[in-house]
This record gives C-alpha cells, sequence and structure tokens, in this order.
C-alpha cells in the first residue's frame, strides 16, 4: 500500500487528518540554533543521532548547521540516509550477520562509514566483508561507559580489540563509541553529571590502554541530549551524538536543566489527533492510541488544551481525563506532546510540516521501520 | 523507500535477517482450527478483528474457515482490507471527521460496510457524507458495556441514539457495537465471566430500550480473545471479534484459561533476532528492541532458549539477563514472544510465513501504518 499522506502543502493545520505527526518548524529551528549556541567557542564536533528523526532531510538541515554527518543504529537506518545524501555516517552500533555486513560493505563504497564492534569475532567478520567488497572500514571500539549494554571493558579490553582492529587488513581503527545510554534520563542534573564523571574516566584510562599498546585512539564519540555538555567539556570527547534536542519529548521534559548548561529545547513535534467520543463529562477519547504515540516511556501529555490529561493508551484510542469544564468536543483536534520522540517517529510515514498553523512542507521519514 | 524484504520464500528460518515477524503456519492453522472448534454448535458468527493482522491474506485465511468478514479499527484499514478482497467489514469504532467521512462513504460504495456511534452530531454527519455519496451506510450504536471508553450509556441513551440513526435517510440502524476491552486481561476466568455478564446485561437492557421504542435491534456484536466463549453462550451476541487468538503474546499468556471453554491457543507469531553483543558472562544483547517488539504491554519472552530472560529493551537493543551457563554466543539468532502482538505487528511490512524451518511465504502487511 502506497503510504497515505494526511496532509496537503499549504493547507491549514485544522485541515490536516488525523493521527498525523506535525513539526513546527519555527520551534524545530530554534531547537538547532539552541544546541549551536551552547556549543559556541568550544571544540566538539556534532553528528546527530538520525534514530530519533528516520529522515534525510532533517539530517541535511543539521548539517547545514554545522553537523559533520549523522549516527545511525541500523544498516538499513544508514542506506536511508545515503540515499537521501547523507554522506557521512557512523553506525554507532554493533552489525553482525554476514547479510547486514555485505550490505554494510557496500554502503561505505558510496558514502564515508564507520561501525563499531565489542567482539572479536565480529572484527574478523567485518574484516572479510570489507575484503570482499574491496573497501576499508572505519570501525571504532564500543566502550561500556556504564550503561551495561554493549561494548567491551574500558581500559586493557578496550585496547585488546583495537588491537586486532588494527592488525585487519580491511579495516582501519577509528577510535572509541562511548555512549551513557543510562545517564539520559537521570532526573537531577548532578546525577548526570557524576554518570559522565565515571563515563570519562573509563574513556581515559581506554586511551591510556590504547597509547600503552602503540597505537593512537582516534575519535572519541557518544553523548546525548541529556549530557552532551558534560562531554563537551570533559577533555576527552571529540565529537557529540545527540538525538532528542530537535524535537524533545515528555520523557526528556522530566529532567532538571537548570545550570546544566544544557539549553531549554522546546517540544516541536506533536501528535495531532481528533477527538471521537465524548460520552461522559469527566471523560474524552481521542483518536490516538499506542498504535500512533509510543507509550514504552510513559503517556503523551496534551499540549495545547487546559484541564486535560491523557490517562491511558489503547491500540487506537486514548482516553482523556477531564477536569469540569473543560471545553472539548466531538471533532476537536488535540496536539499531544509524545511520550518518547523516538518510537513514535518509527510509527509515520511523513512529517506534516506546519509554520504558524499552515503545512509548509511533507518530509518523508525514509527510514521508517529499518530496523535491520 | 521500498520496504526491505528480510527473507525470500525457500529459505531456511536461520538465514532470515532479523529483527523481522516470524509467523509459523503450522501454529497459525491450528489456532484458526482452535477457535472453529471450540465454537462448534453454537450459534454465533465470527468476525475477526483485522487490527490484530493488518494483513488482507489473514483475513482471507479466517473467512476462509467461516469467518463472515473482519472488523477494523480505522477507514484506512478498512481501506487496505477491501483492497486486499475482503468484501465486508464492520469498522468496530467512532469515524469523526468530513475527510474521513468521505472515505467511509466512498469505500461503501465498493465493499459491505459498517461503522459505529456513539454521538448524535457525528450521526447527522455520517448521515450527510452517505447523501453526498450516494450510499446507504449501516450505523451501529456503541454501548459502553463496562469498559469506559467509547460508547453511549445502556438502555435509554442507546435507545435515542438507535432513533437518530434510524431517521436519517441514508443510515440504516443496524445493531449495538458492544465489546468489554477492560475485560480481555482480566487474569482470572471468573473475573472475565462476571465482566461479560455484566455487559450482556447492559446490552439486554439495551434491547428493550430499543424494542419498546418500536425498533428491532439487528446484529449485537463484540467480544474478544480474553472472552469470547462468555459472549457465545450469553444469549444476545450473535456475532465476536477475536483477534489476537491466531498469534498470541505474553500479555495474553498470563491469563488463565482452565475451564473457561476457551482453548490455549499457541503462540505463532515471533520476533526473529539475533545475539549482536556477548560483553559479560551475565548478559547478552540482541537487535530487537523497542521498535521491534512493542512493550506497552510488557516485555518479550524469549521463546527457544532455556537461561534467557528478556530483561528490558532500548530503541534497538534487547537487553537478555543470563542463568550461569547460558549458551548464547553473537550471531545466535532467537525467537522472542512479542508482549503485544498488535502494536508489534503494525511495526512491520511483512510477516515471514515459515513452516517446519523453512520460509513458505512472504505475506505483506498492507494496513501497517494505517491509523486514520
Amino acid at each position: 500500500m502506497t503510504a497515505y499522506c494526511p496532509a496537503e502543502i499549504g493547507m491549514a493545520l485544522a485541515e490536516v487528518d488525523t493521527p498525523s505527526l506535525i513539526l513546527d518548524l519555527d520551534v524545530f529551528e530554534r531547537n538547532l540554533d539552541l544546541l549551536g549556541g551552547s556549543l559556541a567557542g568550544k571544540n566538539v564536533r556534532v553528528r546527530p543521532h538520525a534514530k530519533s528523526h528516520k529522515c534525510p532531510k532533517i539530517a541535511l538541515a543539521q548539517m547545514a548547521r554545522g553537523a559533520v554527518g549523522v549516527c545511525c543504529q541500523k544498516v538499513s537506518e544508514a542506506e536511508a540516509m545515503v540515499e537521501g545524501g547523507v554522506p557521512d555516517v557512523l553506525i554507532a552500533n554493533e552489525v553482525v550477520g554476514s547479510l547486514k555486513l555485505r550490505r554494510l560493505a557496500a554502503l561505505a563504497a558510496r558514502a564515508r562509514i564507520a561501525v563499531c564492534a565489542d567482539d572479536a569475532s565480529n572484527v574478523g567478520a567485518l574484516d572479510a566483508a570489507a575484503r570482499e567488497a574491496g573497501v576499508r572500514l572505519d570501525v571504532l571500539v564500543e566502550v561500556n561507559v556504564g550503561a551495561n549494554r554493549c561494548g567491551v571493558e574500558p581500559g586493557e579490553p578496550a585496547a585488546a580489540l583495537a588491537k586486532r582492529i588494527a592488525a585487519s587488513g580491511n579495516l582501519r581503527f577509528a577510535g572509541l563509541q562511548a555512549y551513557q545510554g543510562a545517564a539520559q534520563h537521570l532526573r537531577k542534573v548532578e546525577e548526570r553529571r557524576a554518570a559522565i564523571e565515571q563515563a570519562t574516566a573509563r574513556v581515559k584510562s581506554s586511551i591510556s590502554a590504547i597509547e600503552r599498546a602503540g597505537m593512537k585512539c582516534g575519535r572519541v564519540t557518544g553523548a546525548g541530549t541529556g549530557t552532551y555538555i558534560f562531554e563537551t567539556v570533559s577533555g576527552v570527547y571529540d565529537e557529540i551524538q545527540p538525538g532528542s534536542y530537535i524535537f524533545m519529548d515528555v520523557d526528556y521534559s522530566r529532567n532538571e536543566w537548570t545550570e546544566s548548561g544544557i539549553p531549554r529545547f522546546e517540544h516541536s513535534l506533536f501528535v495531532w489527533t481528533t477527538v471521537m467520543s465524548r460520552t461522559a463529562p469527566e471523560r474524552a477519547v481521542v483518536d490516538a492510541g499506542l498504535k500512533a504515540s509510543s507509550v514504552d516511556s510513559g503517556m503523551p501529555r496534551v499540549a495545547d488544551r487546559e484541564g486535560a490529561e491523557y490517562l491511558k493508551a489503547s491500540d487506537e484510542h486514548g482516553v482523556l481525563a477531564l477536569q469540569p469544564g473543560a471545553r472539548i468536543a466531538v471533532g476537536d483536534k488535540l496536539k499531544l506532546i509524545p511520550g518518547h520522540c523516538d518510537p513514535t517517529v518509527n510509527l509515520y510515514d511523513h512529517y506534516v510540516c506546519v509554520r504558524r498553523g499552515v503545512v509548509e512542507d511533507i518530509w518523508p521519514i525514509t527510514a521508517r521501520g529499518a530496523v535491520w
């Protein structure tokens, strides 16, 4: 089925079909500027994470404001970015399996591609795939800097894997992937700062071990919207990977930001929804449920109406709890702020880009569903 | 971007790319038969809910075993079903907004379409859309039978809305939609039975009010996988709408089933995933996170390995907690049982249909993302 598009350019927002994904361009552009402003005079490259937006048009807008390229999590995401004109992609993740490695190596013939590894056998497979495709692949060692997910342990294990990469004929050891994912949503600024101090110590011990082994480390890359300023001033990170700053979501808005040095990014991304049922004074039901706004990190929030709280989601229904006197009728359209932007974006095929109430553009989400 | 297909017909399951959605055809067909067997000799029509599978091929398989058509939640889902050859669709939900109503009325010229309503102004809009398209639409009154979501209250309010429909020149009052969604996952059989007894009482009071107003009620439709046998024997339901029985998921498997009269449907739907990281004895990381298996109703479950529990999901990673000695290596492929099948299906473009380890067919999920 050809993806249905819920809007046309020039349409008033009020006419846009629901549920749909609305991007407020004024706010989005302010967020791009806020990131840039917060990094003024600081010596760090920006490589935003495209897993948040899955859209080459947004990647190119980020690059137009100075980003060096993007990160992706999957080969298929990277393919969509390269297809859309992005020349430089770091797959900030392990890639496992012969089919994926063939596609990765083929992509490296079309764009500047780097990938991460945390396993010696995988390094062997990466080398074989690169050799077969006649390319040389940049490979970063992913280090576990505290999230206890992927990544080798810091220090000697990182150096050992770096050595293995450097000794591979078709690979180039390109640095360290050091993302502390578990730190991003620690609510207090000091908790996040402390987590990144620990991560930085783990990076330093890894760099020392690598240098003791006679190698140069290359770039150190990591960081997210919740912590990036701490990595930026750490003295060891060369590159940051924030993703959600362009959109913000309810989960990130629960963080404290004061005196973090990270600006207050605003909500630019909304799920546009229609009130479809209003059969009790204390309740309204909207047409955006959990297939329209991912609830993995909590419910969406009603953005533009007082006295209405998004209480619970079923597949295609969202139940709003209304305070007495709330003026909400069947047919009204509301903006919801997604609980978590990344998986919400992954439910849609288009951003409906709106400026001051009018649809200015439609941006295809070409990496929607690109999980491979 | 053309949707990437992770498999080819004839391929061994072991070669299928990950993450992907695997349908075990032997189990799927057994589930179809189990439903039929549980209804033998009972006087009820089966109208499975297509929101679970979003795939006309599955709808037609259900109709080949006696289903009268399908339910959908959205006009766009219904369009995909009609496009795929399904001649009879009930939109078991309210449809609000002029654009959607135009599409609904246009669809009613191509197939047998019915829709629900719980609001008088919406009935007026349905009538106008049907008149404009030159069709006559079947409209059911949705009654709140206990879920406190959509639906008018039972009894007189239901009769008043039925009257309004019957008085509309281009609508036909076609019965009651009486789905008790909140009952489906009550864990104990007796809780579910009691909830459906209450729902049945609410239906009865609505039928009485409708008959007192001089109308005939038409069909009464509702029920889900967790309760359908209770509606079937209630004496008031004519039609049942189970969806998840074809797949089962972790959430439904937490229900008690003994002596319910509902058979133990088996898990036929899996997320096929690769181990991408194995850097600690107690942990493995797979490439299926919450963009590959919806976690709204809890984590997926590892289906085919002992000593491995899917502990937590991030966007593209799933962390498995391993018991000592668990034999899981980078590159291994595992089957996960989704926590909740409906929103997981909505993340994919294809079912990879497997029989005894070989890909037998690929079924497109043509209503994926059909939220309108």
